[in-house]
Formats: structure tokens, sequence, C-alpha cells
């Protein structure tokens, strides 16, 4: 008898309808040449900091947008808007993580016009977000140093659908133990195909490997 | 310019889906006379011991059936499923919560007739599930002793979406510093309403409280 329990796997009925969505958003931003990008991870790893430098580094030639996503704090996309991108906060109101529908309202009212890049600033959690396809064309998490080397072993998910891994604040190493090869072995375990740049956004140390790579492949995303 | 930056309260559109469905789910459930109770708790506060042991002491009386959410296993299913119970493993698959839709195609998928209670065994996890009505008539969550008091303080949402808590494993007092009069404190100043029964699962002390007061409101939900 209890072999004969009945097991319902949810997942298919659940995530294919946000598959739906979140291809036909990703189908649409290709069609108008604008590259989206997700961007994951724990709070206080450098979203922001991160953001800010690098549209500070593209623009103007790159033009940017950024949807800030909190759970209902708005001070982020103030700070993206003063380094010069354009930026709508979205509130997801206790929601732990960004799903392809509520970036489709997010691009609505933000408006893709004139935009070469999207950024969403994901809600600061290893877990949920994770599960999610936004509608993104790559998704990218960051890890900083202070929260240690071992975040890929603990939230595998999390690094299986990174397509980019920015290791964060690099100029703290001194007082942290943070094992760098560990970290991209563990990385490449979980997703062989990941790429993994060392940088510090507060400094800038390390910072033109990723702007130099995602110039390059915005401007291949234009051809 | 900083002022003008466009906020966008996502949860009203994606909350109020939800809502509709976990709204129709109540509904249909209160028409064929059968009461639904969603539980709580992080992972390890022995939401499983506790409904093995309400159905030993409800059945056959009160004839049950258990929704088990799980992430991947299907161990839980299995013990109740042994205790008397009728009861469905759902998987859901990475999800940090069950909605009202999961519920629904769940109960679609276990079969209503002939039950008088439907428990649905959320995902363990403090934040996440309160965030999300599944359906059920009333949300109960279960705090055990070695978690700690603070818990109500941590995550409110939980406390203030929660009709019952039971505070679990009472029997391990003597080794936890647990104050009972400040959990009850920091529960009723978030939930003036919430009742709180003290147990143990283990040893049944305090049992029949709970128990005795879940006969009551199943027999009135009859009338």
């Amino acid at each position: 008898m209890l072999d004969e329990v009945k097991v319902i796997e949810l997942k298919q009925n659940v995530f294919k309808k946000n598959e739906v969505t979140a291809d036909k958003v990703r189908d649409h931003l290709k069609n108008h040449k604008i590259y989206m990008i997700n961007v994951m991870s724990s709070p206080g790893s450098g979203k922001t900091t991160t953001l800010v430098r690098t549209i500070k580094e593209l623009q103007p030639e790159i033009r940017i947008g950024v949807l800030e996503c909190d759970i209902d704090a708005s001070v982020d996309a103030k700070t993206i808007v003063s380094a010069g991108a354009r930026s709508i906060q979205l509130h997801t109101g206790g929601m732990c993580h960004m799903d392809a529908e509520m970036t489709q309202q997010g691009l609505d009212e933000m408006g893709i016009e004139d935009l070469d890049l999207i950024f969403i600033e994901n809600i600061g959690n290893l877990v949920c977000p994770a599960e999610f396809d936004t509608g993104a064309h790559i998704n990218i998490s960051i890890l900083s140093v202070p929260e240690g080397d071992d975040k890929p072993a603990k939230y595998p998910l999390m690094y299986e659908v990174s397509d980019i891994i920015l290791i964060n604040k690099i100029d703290a190493k001194a007082v942290f133990d943070f094992d760098d090869d560990k970290v991209v072995k563990d990385i490449h375990e979980l997703n062989p195909k990941a790429k993994v740049f060392f940088l510090s956004s507060k400094t800038g140390e390390g910072f033109d490997t990723w702007t130099d790579w995602l110039k390059e492949t915005v401007k291949e995303w234009k051809l």
C-alpha cells in the first residue's frame, strides 16, 4: 500500500506557464535587438554598486534600463537614475523572486524603446530567484568574498542557472579566507560553461574583464 | 528628478489572481462541508509528527486527507498513509511555497469525496508560504521550542496570517531557554486573535487542547 502513494509533479504545470511567458519576453526583446540580463545574489553582495559602475563605463554608447526589484524599498532605482540610466522600481510586496509575468509588467511600465541593454536587479535571495525564468537572455549571479567560498556547494541551483558569476569585493580578500581555485572548481562542476570574473565594484579592480566582455556581447547582439 | 522614479506595485496584480483561485477553492470545499487547514513551519518543527498524532486521535469519526507538499521527497505522504489517512505527495520542484492553483491541482488528484477535514502540509519555510493564500479555511503555524522564542519577531508575517500557533516540543523545554509569556505576547501583538496551544506531538502532553478545539470546529462546520 505504501508504494502506491500518488506523487504529483506540480513543477511541470506551474513552471511551464512561466516558461512560455519568459520565451515570449525574450523573443520580443531579441526582435528589438535589446539584450536583457537577470542579476541575482544574496542581499548585500553588491548588485546595485556593480550596476552603477557598469552603467558609468558603458553609457552613453550603450543605452541602459534597469528594473529594480525589491520587496518594498525604493532606494535602488533612485541610485540607478543618479548614475544616468533609465530605471523603475518594482515592489514585489513580499514575493521572494521575479517571474516572467512580473518582468513583462515592469518592461511595459518602464518602456524599452531606445534601450540597448536591460538589467533586472532581482530580489536578494539565493534560492527562489534561481527557480524562475525571468525572460532574460542570460543570468548573472554575484558572489562577494565576505559571503564565503562555500556558496556554490550550498546553493547549487543558483550556479547551475548562472551564465556568468561575478566574484565581487576582491579588495576585501586580505581579511577573508576565500579560495579562488576552490570556488571556480565548484562552479565549473555545477556548470562547466559558466564564466567567472573576479572584480571589485568599489575599487574597480578587475572590472574591465567584465565590462569588456559585456560591451563585446551587446555589440554582437546588435548585428 | 530623483523623486520622479516610477514605483510599480506588482503585488496587487500577482496576488489578486491567486486570491481569486483561493476563494474559489475555499467556497467549493465549504459547499461540500469540508474543512481545510494549511499547516506551515520551519523544516523540522514537527509538521508530520503533529499530523500523524492528530489523525490517530480524530479518525475514524473524522475522515482526513492530507496534501503533502515537498520540494522533491516523498516520505511524508507514506507516513501519513501509514497513520490511516488519505494522502498524496505533491512535488513543487523547487518552489518555496504552495499557492491556490497548486492546491486545486492536489485536491483534484487526491479526490475530496468522503472527507471531512483536509490538511495541506506546506513547504518547510517561514517566509514564502506566508505570502500565498492556499485556499484553506485557516492557517496554522508550528513553532518548536528548540527554534527559539524570537521567531514571531523575526518572521512577523507568518504570525500575522496564522489563526492558530502550535508551540511544539514542550517536552524539550528543560534544555532550551524558551519564554512562553514572551512568545504569546509577541504573537498577540502581531495578531490579537491568534490561538496559541502548547503541546508535544511526541509525548502527547497538552495535545488534547488542540484536538478538542479541532473536533469541535469540524463538528460545527458540518452543521
